[in-house]
């Protein structure tokens, strides 16, 4: 039973250096864990089966590195990868974790942050790019605020667009095959972050000036903290064309961001979402952005990399099953036929708005249709837990 | 001490014919008043100081009304609007109180469903632009799910896209001058709304036919059902040029719509939003989407809409407060202030990026600056609690 | 497969006429369905195998019915328990539809409406008792408050006792055999409800005249909408021996009251839900108090209720499961597993406390045991996925 | 108009050494202070108005600190409470920052842990009494889990049982003058906290050997974390006599543990618990538990601790201004009459019972009666926002 979960390279499965090595600290406790190092990490990767490994900048080399020390860390880490065969499909950057961020990196209130948060990134880039990477992310952990009276947020909208609009002229200066994934997230650390939701930033990448090399990351914890339903925000993301990237993990609504094992908190959202990226063949990286329980060692730490994934290929077995279960199918098809009205096609032409109404509607009648949503919903639970 | 909190028309407080014409029924109460006609509404809101009024179809025009009951409505109603002075400066439609909609209206599974939402949204259209409307508030009640196996998300969208396409199209093709706002709402009724945010409908409008046609009617309680910021996604709206109307109301963070009167919850937020549509001297309605508790008769319903407009009053002149503080704005420019980069201006070109690699940033001295957030919080709070 | 989760009267489920019969209204929305009498609501829950129906006092006898109308209704009902073999184990009251407690019943300003609350609780509990009904259940809809100015919340609570301890002393005085169970609920319909959790009526039935006589009645989704761990707050419910009743359903954390399916939205913490109410072997009925989705017709509210019942059934079956998993119980050894302090006995005496405090304890080798709580989640869920 | 609201010892506010002394980490970032010792903490405190200062056992005496050290520690702190005349009424454990703890402390799954949690307590309670202490909080930051299948739930509250039983006896045992007051959490560092709110903590003292020596300690964050009324919740503990302590602060609806200055998220919330607090004359410590922004130096931190009082003292002003406010009074008076029912006195007799059967209630009239809470609220408004 267990071999079809095993999960294989071409599974596109990856992992931030920054997940399986965190420390499990949290703000009420001191680290449990002495991570493994970066190589350790891409063996313990390439042992449990993914295809890749990302990072932040300061993931792989510490802030303070000097010159020949960073050489040293990504020659060793490059020789990592290379034995190991794993893929650095995306990389992204720090901008957060010192104190100079304090107050935001490219939308805080000082320009002199705001340029080396810039310049901050452009290295970041260069690391990624270096070592492979083809995406790269931004989360903007410290742009938003606790005090509104601090920060314009229409300011901080257009000083976030120079960075973004910086960082995109730049990487076509260089020709580097390169997009920009940006990663929402409602709050935490600060009170209330820019940009909180996928919808959101979806809204703002219109206005960039180059928005054909600007996409998404959603991350299901963080569009769950909202309480929204991930697999809609997913879905207009992919409908976009704008799915560059997805980090996959769990999260109980409404509380702190607890990156839990994927699939661990909602079972059903999890489906659904593996759902989508399955049956439209999404080409990009599963990546997992969670991380153990500060309960566990590092064999816990194994035991999370390896449920992320096993539970995803479960749930990819469960989706070809409701796709194939025929008493599902032949619902779908009750629920999804209906009366045309004759001569109209949901596009305006004189011709087809004339048809519309002249067209004699009943109310009554529409309203009757059996909708089977209990049933269907129950067969889905059904697929979920097994028993059909 | 009252006289400068009268609302004036010049002030375009506006208010829907369904808010002070609430029953106040509720999902476990029956209706506690009969609410006035619309006529009287008409006569109220003048009364109290409004500038406008607002409604959805059916609000005016019951739905089964005949053709010559429907003039009789629309002509007493136009004669109280001309007897009052009143406007009706938007007008919507009902596409969520029919049991034809209860699996939704544009993205209903019924092609027969579709078609008749986008009928009676002309229809409504044209009852609008009659009384003079030139915004049109799209609300999708029930476009969203309980049970994600019924509706592919990708599908929904698409679906809405081709009622949106068609509406803008009939509207170029009548040559009316109107523009559509559309409203989120993450849940409630259904179980999740598509588009659930301000920021999710910006990032759909691109993807219109007629981009320039359409905006947002952001609504305060909406976005705080899902605990986001609201003044920071009114400023995303507003510096996209996307803001053409908006819903003042409060509401609790993550729990049930409740359209509480303007104000009454989070009084630091609605100050921060009256302060950004004031600074940026928004042109558009002040429109209260909100309704008297339950536990009111018609006198409350009263006080409830004079309690709306002057709390946005008392707001507005602590704005000003705000602006002409002297220790605020000291404060202010304070946190403003910090070094430049010299020869780089946040545009990239070959010369400025040199510029940006060749600075020598000190992360200690810059994370040394401080901030004086507390101290303007507090300022803030007490301008607001008016003791200075 | 199908068999062994067809419900059986043994498994004590039971339902409101409230749910099966609920008409599909909603804040926004008209009645979607033709709900059946109680006589039809009593033959289809015996048709899907249920043990018993309970209800409100108006779901059985509109508040207006005549003394007549009244006997015929119940007589009607009798007979139709009777010839269904149907159970009545609970009985309770409304109020909260009614305009008359539109600010409260037991807590109202009003000492009329007060009074009043107590006389049709009183006829209620007569109704309950003459059908049979064991356990009579008081959920206060409408003691609460939106505006914290107009009652004072110690005077609430003690008005609140007054009731209860009346109601405690009607009982006894009629020598009944009849327990109050109190379900709680944090906010919907008012925006805040007094007692709004069950932990905090379990800190009030201390208080009462006759705390023996008073339990809990907790609701899945009422502590969801608060966020709390449903499992962790009917344990605290049943040790203390307060479980008198459980209200079963399902409902997505931070917003309005779903009433779901069971197990639908949180089928981790259903599964852990009846893992404690089958491994305690709770006596009470496995009361389902939800309802159908608004698109059901007659047969989709069929489909929600042997939807409930199944899902119940299929959850035991995994509970049995985890018990007899071999993996799970080897875990579970280890994890409970642990060094002893040699006499101490987490009893306080001296001498136990000598050999607590002469005790070396190591912190770090204490710190250092594996707890394999990754493994142990990733293994649950795999029973609840049916992939073990 | 500065001189009213300056803090004088009377006013009895404490701070806890980590509320002052936090150096501002969080899950994503770095210290950003170097926060002040204990002895210069206590200078700042005086220097600002409070009246007293609290600890956890660590905050003063770090945890590997030998006996001399800790003798040193002490005698430093103590001469600065006498040389600053500052109190200690509050002394606390720290059970959840060392790694031997990140399963539970009192409810851990090792024995020798749980002993261990004991012994550090009846430790940190030595060092309170020692500093004059007489209210001992208790918070339970890892009574918790996030895996459900780690431990029962029932067995858990069993454990905290014998643990606070046994702290019980051993202060019973020595004579000391102490209560304990709980503190209750519903996440965070956890998934789900054990007795996740006040009202659950009040549920579960009764269930202790001596509930007369136990009440809690509410803080307004936990409560609004789960979207709880704090104001309702802190009354039902007064009511009950078991508000021993109150942990005054801010935070927003539904996200992570914010800590913020008090009254600076919810100022309506804030004014009625310093109403209670003040109308009641509730004899503790007004302690603030509560932290600065990450954004703010040294500086900032005293900032933060003067807003706290200050606003405290503002809203103190106003529930006088309230309480004597005539308009909101001859409405009280309105809302609170009614008829009362003749010979019915809501006490349970014979006589009185048969006074409320004969009574002739009319549903109508009752409904009908005026409530004016709109007005009424906005009357709060208007006194909050000083303009009135």
């Amino acid at each position: 039973m267990t071999d079809r979960f095993q999960p294989k390279p071409e599974d596109r499965f990856t992992f931030g250096l920054w997940t399986v090595g965190n420390p499990g600290r949290d703000p009420f406790g001191e680290p449990v864990r002495t991570p493994w190092s970066p190589v350790e990490i891409a063996n313990v990767l390439a042992e449990v089966g993914a295809y890749g490994v990302n990072f932040h900048d300061n993931d792989l080399v510490p802030i303070d590195a000097s010159f020949e020390e960073k050489r040293k860390i990504v020659s060793d880490f490059r020789r990592a990868l290379e034995e190991t065969g794993l893929k650095v499909p995306m990389a992204t950057v720090d901008l957060f974790r010192n104190p100079v961020f304090k107050d935001g990196a490219f939308t805080s209130n000082d320009p002199e942050v705001r340029a080396y948060a810039i310049r901050k990134t452009i290295e970041a880039i260069e690391l990624g790019v270096e070592l492979g990477a083809e995406i790269f992310v931004l989360w903007g952990g410290r742009e938003g605020t606790e005090v509104d009276a601090s920060k314009d947020p229409v300011t901080a909208l257009k000083r976030h667009r120079e960075a973004i609009n910086y960082l995109c002229d730049y990487v076509l200066d260089r020709g580097y095959r390169l997009k920009f994934a940006l990663e929402a997230k409602p709050n935490e650390p600060r009170s209330d972050l820019y940009l909180p939701t996928t919808g959101a930033m979806l809204g703002y990448i219109d206005t960039l000036d180059h928005p054909e090399m600007v996409g998404v990351n959603p991350e299901v914890a963080h569009e769950r903290m909202a309480g929204l339903n991930v697999y809609h925000a997913v879905a207009q993301a992919l409908e976009r064309g704008k799915l560059l990237h997805i980090d996959l993990n769990d999260q109980q609504i409404g509380r702190f961001d607890q990156d839990l094992r994927f699939g661990s908190a909602d079972i059903k959202g999890a489906f659904f979402l593996v759902k989508l990226l399955e049956d439209y063949q999404y080409q990009g990286p599963r990546h997992f952005d969670a991380h153990a329980y500060r309960t566990e060692d590092l064999e816990g730490v194994k035991d999370f990399a390896k449920g992320c994934m096993r539970t995803y290929l479960i749930l990819k077995e469960k989706v070809k099953r409701f796709n194939e279960d025929r008493e599902i199918q032949d619902l779908l098809k009750k629920i999804n036929a209906g009366r045309e009205v004759a001569g109209f096609e949901f596009r305006y032409s004189p011709e087809a708005h004339r048809s519309l109404m002249d067209y004699e509607f009943s109310r009554e009648k529409m309203a009757e249709k059996s909708m089977y949503y209990e049933r269907l919903d129950q067969l889905t639970m059904e697929i979920l837990l097994g028993v059909r």
